[in-house]
Order: structure tokens, then sequence, then C-alpha cells
């Protein structure tokens, strides 16, 4: 009896864990796109289509398709904004790849806090690498990892690349060894003005993304950069934005917790979803009223106005 | 034996069981999101990404992200045309919110219907809680209801507290009694003209959308109401449209149950999608063509011609 | 103790296939979802909403919603683009029906790759029959195949029929032959110039669609036509594009593998990602610079430069 009894006991903690189980053997883990295709052809779903013929129970999300074409700056600043708020394992994959067919690695960057990026390595990393850092780089082999029967397409490596080695990765049919051999510790890297506090208590950064929908402008400046300078919630700063050498704006305003705390139509320095300085109206645009826009020639400083 | 006989009836329902109490005890509900965030960033994904991470077998979908910015009126009205077509049970998130950080309240509607909504209380509910009825209202407790870690953040409120309320619900990680304190059964509304029979059998209603895409008109005419005025399929109508005071277009179209029933470039009238009577050109834009749009100072009127 | 015996193995067997049983008896297939609709308003949503009330286990994805309103062609090229790459099995939904309300049929046409296409039979399928092969027609029996409730909305069949239908069928809940009856083996198609070698070894097409995003032009002249024209990579070639009668464009460009293989600013001919014939500039708009578009009335012709 006790051959039965342990039989019956593997068999009820069989029962009872099945859907445990089940969740262990199958894969939970999603795979998010982002591109510069835009929606309004069937470039997407195309990748989709692959990814799912990988494995139907990928769970397949998008970041965004409205990367303006060939921003390689804008794909590495909306992974750098997103990725963090996905689950460790996540699959990203990011197709802006102006040099498609050129020398560039294909590579899948495995950050040191456990998520996954398959992008051309061409700046896209530059963000991720940087904050997140970097636990391992494999560049991806296309002969082992390439959609069966896409071998003369040489322009939508998106699809016949990457969202298939992605998918594979995501739906652990393929493990992140099997992407291909271990590259050097390191990415392509865009070089960008990194904020910083002068002695006289100046901050300066630059704005590297518009809050587009809004109008609103984001700094690269942490709130850490913020307590270091002495600046606290209520005080007035004055701000100077400058397109190169032009001054495109000078102005101040209270450093405040959200919007609703100035009047319409006014102006408030808050902190943004990724605790970074931002400057907006409200209710308005700010960019639009200002002309003010972003890339690594804008410069953004700031200091308690006197 | 009779122990082991019992055992075994109860391992073998619970194994018989499995797939249906597997199913019983996850979650197979809707979470559906409404922004006016556009998808050019990285701001939907995030949300997303935090409710993946709450539940990886919630189901995600879009309801739209283009609500035109800070347009309250408009994400009302999405709601309203999208919300009944979901089962019961679906979770929505709707975060458009100009308010974000001031005290309107941030709640979770229970309609009649089963359906629940995740929004700030500032008109976003009004045509829901007046159509499918209020079943409860409870305000969030953003204490106990916030993605840890993100206390420091007071801008992103779609992200770190609805986007995860939400998930958390729909997951049934939390009942609807652990959203927080119930309120009174009422939200904040939009006052708007309804639409009513004259004595004289003209109906007076307004424009509340328009179909965009097509640039068909849309009013908050019921086809019951059109029945209380004798009008039937097939008969003139006289269609009078005012912005305020001002006369926008005058004319007649017939009343009919299709495009093709009219040729090509001529108007119609017809039921749309939520069965209510619209005014259209067939094949061509009747906003465009005759300057016609929506908002609650167009006035729309319509009586059989005589 | 034998039938105790048995009963055990049984159970066993039960548990240990639990999950592959409830995988079996469980659809994993796909619904894509094209329409011209756009995603500003609630109407996608609304027929997600329908599909996932058919089936929770559902897979639902985006083909486009962007197809320009009314533009059957290009409904009937993304279809073509996109289908090829989802598994046997998937069902397509394609909602571009300018004649809703006529006598236009409702159809789900099974090619011969395993492929279902709920849509209106107004040209949309004219590509998918011509490449994949037509197993059979059914035409949708709108009495047994309708959202129940909604027989008064004669204007939204995308919600009220097709997504409905697509959905049960997809969801197994219908077989293809409760879909409606049979009707002959065709389709109908929408003429155009089928892609031609002449005598004198110049290859004819049309321009079917640009590469929106990018503005490449994008051909219907396949790579087995260059072939058998005997031209080779690194061929120069002549081309001439007319818009009816008129020239639009006279020039010449490489034919190479990929975008890197000529400088920035330059035209090149290329294989696109179904293999065809397209002429880009590389890292700027052909058809901006060249006023190249697309549609039946471009004429494409190809040589190899003397």
């Amino acid at each position: 009896m006790s051959i039965q009894k342990t039989a019956l006991a593997l068999l009820l903690s069989s029962c009872l864990l099945a859907p445990n189980a089940w969740s262990a053997s199958d894969t939970d883990e999603a795979l998010v796109i982002q591109t510069d295709f835009g929606v309004k052809d069937g470039a997407v779903s195309a990748m989709k289509g692959v990814a799912f013929g990988v494995d139907d129970d990928l769970h397949v999300f998008d970041l965004t398709h409205e990367i303006p074409a060939y921003n390689i700056w804008e794909a590495a600043y909306r992974l750098y904004q997103t990725v963090p708020y996905w689950p460790k394992g996540t699959v990203f994959v990011s197709v802006v790849d102006p040099g498609v067919g050129t020398d560039r690695k294909s590579v899948v960057l495995k950050t040191k806090t456990g998520h996954y990026i398959v992008s051309p390595d061409n700046g896209t990393l530059t963000l991720l690498a940087e904050h997140l850092g970097i636990a391992e780089v494999r560049q991806i082999d296309e002969k082992t990892n390439r959609l069966p029967g896409s071998e003369k397409s040489y322009t939508f490596h998106g699809r016949d690349v990457y969202a298939y080695t992605g998918a594979r990765l995501a739906a652990g049919k393929i493990s992140y060894d099997q992407v291909g051999p271990k590259l050097a510790d390191q990415v392509v890297s865009i070089p960008y003005q990194q904020a910083q506090l002068s002695a006289n208590g100046e901050i300066k950064g630059t704005i590297p993304v518009l809050d587009i929908q809004y109008g609103n402008v984001w700094t690269n400046i942490d709130d850490s950069l913020l307590t270091k300078a002495g600046i606290q919630k209520g005080d007035q700063l004055c701000i100077r934005i400058l397109e190169g050498k032009q001054e495109k704006y000078s102005g101040s305003a209270p450093y405040v917790s959200s919007f609703g705390d100035v009047p319409e139509g006014k102006p408030l320095v808050y902190l943004n979803s990724l605790l970074q300085v931002s400057l907006a109206l409200n209710m308005d645009s700010f960019s639009a009223k200002h002309q003010v826009f972003s890339g690594a020639e804008w410069q953004f400083n700031l200091k308690k106005c006197p």
C-alpha cells in the first residue's frame, strides 16, 4: 500500500500543481515590437504573423510604429521610456534600420534587468545600455535564425530575422545562447550631452524628446540633480533654452507637483513620468507657442531664480 | 478504504475539473484602454507593460488613443459607443485627464450591465452612467492601489494608478470592494441637449460627434423618436443644422436603410451603428462639403418634408 | 484492486494529459482585422469586443485600419502582402465596404493555403484569389450568422456580421460549412495590368502601391521576370514611369541587394519584401522627389541600359 500511497501523493500533487506546471512549461513571455514602419501597410502585421506562427501562445504587443523614419535617437529614447515597465524576460524587437543590408550588426542585448532587445546595433541601444546596463550582447546568426524560405529577401530583416528570432527567444524555442556568438559587452552609442550641475548652481541638460501629444518639453535632468542643487517644490525657476548658440526661450516657472498647481495657460516645471525635469503650459502646447523642439542641439539651462 | 475512496473521488473530481477550475480561478477578463496620448511615444506601451506585469494572462486591448487632447466629451462618447459590445466583467481604463494632480477624484464605475470603468471622475462617465446605469461608484485608494515604486510620480496616473488598478481588478487580484471607499451613486456629468420631439412634429437634437473617417454627421436622435414622429423608411426629411444661432445647412434627404440606396454624391439619412439618426453623402464627406462639425453648440433639426 | 488500478491509470493519464487536452480542445487560431475605419473612434474596438465576446481565448490582431476610405484595391493589396505570413487556419476580416447595404455579397473565401477571409465580395479578394488560389467560396447566411440583437443595424456589417462570423469561425463555434451556401469558385476581381516581358527585353508593369512610410515605389514585377530578362545584381537599369500617357520619370539606377549599396540620396532598384522590383532613394523619398504615385494608371517600364 505504501507504493500506492506514494503514487496517490504524486498524483495529487501533479494534479494540484497542474495549472502552475502548465504555466511553467508554457511561455508567458511578451514580445513587444517597435518600428518606424507606420501602420498604414501590412509590414507590422506580417511581423506579427511570423511571431504568431512561431508560437500561438506568445503575447504580442506594440511599443510604437510611429518612430520618425530612420530616427535612431528616438527609437533609443522610446525603449528607455518603456522597457523598465515590462516584466523581466520580456523580449523587445526594435526595427529602425536605415543601414539594412550594410554591415551593421544584428544583435540581441540582454540587460542587467533581464530584458532582451533584438535590434540592429546602430545606436538604438544607447540609452538602455547606459541606464539598465549590459549583461551580454550576442550577434544574431542569420543562418540559423531566419524565417525559413526568406533567404532571397534582403530588405525586410524586421520580419525575416528580427521578429522571427525575437519570437523564438520569447517562446523558449531557442535559448539566449542560441541567438549567435557572444560579442564584447558594448553597443554602438550615440553621443549626447549628459545633464550636469555647475558650481554656480546652474543645471545644464538637453531636450531629448517632446511629449508630442501635448507639446510639453522633456529634459534629461533627473530629480536627483534638482535635490543636489537645493531646489524644492514651490521654488521659482529661471530657464533658458538654446538651439545651438541661439536663445529660443527665456523665462521663469514654478517647480510644482502637477499641472493643476498653476492656472490654465501658465508655465510650470514638473517631473515627468521618468522623474525628469519637464516644462509645460497647463492646457496648452509649450512647444508650439515658443517654437521649442528636441534633439541633441537643444540645450536646457535651469537655476533657482535669484 | 472509505477514506481512500473519498480521496480518490476528490482527486478525480479535481483532475477532471482541472481545466474548468483553472479557467474559473484564472481570469479571462479583458482590459480595454482609452487615452488621449496618441501612440507616437511609449506611454501606452508602459501602461500595457504594467498591466502585463500584474497578470500575463490578461487580454489587453485598445479602445482608441486618439481622443483629441483633453477632450472629455469625446472620451465619454467613445465609451458609450463601445462598452456595450464587450462582455460583462470587462474592465475599461480611460485616461483623458486634464486635471491630473488636482483634486478631481479617481474612480471605478460599475455599471448596471456589469462593466467596470476606471477613470478620473471629470465628465468621462456622463454617457455611460446615463445609458448603462450606475450600479456603484468607488474612489480609488491610491495608497493601496498604486504601482509599487511610483510614489514620486505625480503626472502619470494613467500608468501608475489607472492601468495598475484596472489590471488588478480585471485579473481578480483585488475585488471591486478593494478599489477603495464607496461613493454616492453619481458621477460628474457634462450637460448636453437631449433629443426631443416638438408638438409640430419637429425633432431637435445635437451632433455629439462626427463619423470622422468618412465625414458623416451623427446625432443623438434615437430611431424610437423617428417612430414616435411617424417617420418611416422612404420618407423625405427636411433638415436644418445650426451652430449656435447661425444656420449652417438646410436641405432634404431621404430616410433609407443604407448608403447604396442613393446615388453617389447624394445625401441620405440613415441609422448609424448605435441606431441613431445620421446624415451623410454616399461616397463623399458631408462634414467637409458643408462645413458641419460636432459639439454641444451644434443643433440638428429634422422633420418630414411637407 | 484491479478496478482501482485502472481508475488510477485513467486518472493519471487524464491528469498528465490535461494541459494538452485543454490546448487541443481550445482554439489557438488568430483573427486578423483590416478596415478603412481608422482608429480615432470606437468602431474597431466594438468589433474586437464582439469577437472577444464570442471566445475569450481568441487571438485578435490588426492588419491595418488605415486603408484609405473606400479603397478596395489597397485592401486587396494589403491582404496579398500579409496573409501568407500568418499560419494556415488564420481568419481575416476585411471591411472596406463602400457598397454596404447594397446587394454585394458577403462571403468567406477559403484559399488553397488554408487561410480564411471574411469580406464583402467587391474586389477585395482579387489578389489573394489569384496568388493563393480559391479552395472554396461561401456566402454568409446573415440570418444565422449575425450578432444577436443587431437586426435593426444596416450600416455596420463589420461589427454585426463580419467580426461576429469571423470570430465564430476562428473559435470553432461554427464550421466553414456553417458560414452559408457554397458559391462558384470565383470572386469579383479588379482588372489590372499584369507584369510582362516584351521581345525587346523591356519589362512592363504597374505601381500597385507605394511603400508609404519611406516613399519607395513598389511594382508588380517579380524577380523571376528579371531573371528571364537576363538581369542580374549589379546591372544598371533604365527606367521610365508614366501616368497614363504622360512620362513622369526617366532615369537609371543600379540593381542592388539593399539600400546600403548606394550612397545616401542616390536611386536604387531592389527586391522588396515580396521579392518584387522596387525603386527608391537611399534615405530619401523617391515618390515625393519625383511626384510618382500608385494605382492602375501608373506604368513602370524597365530594361537593362544599353
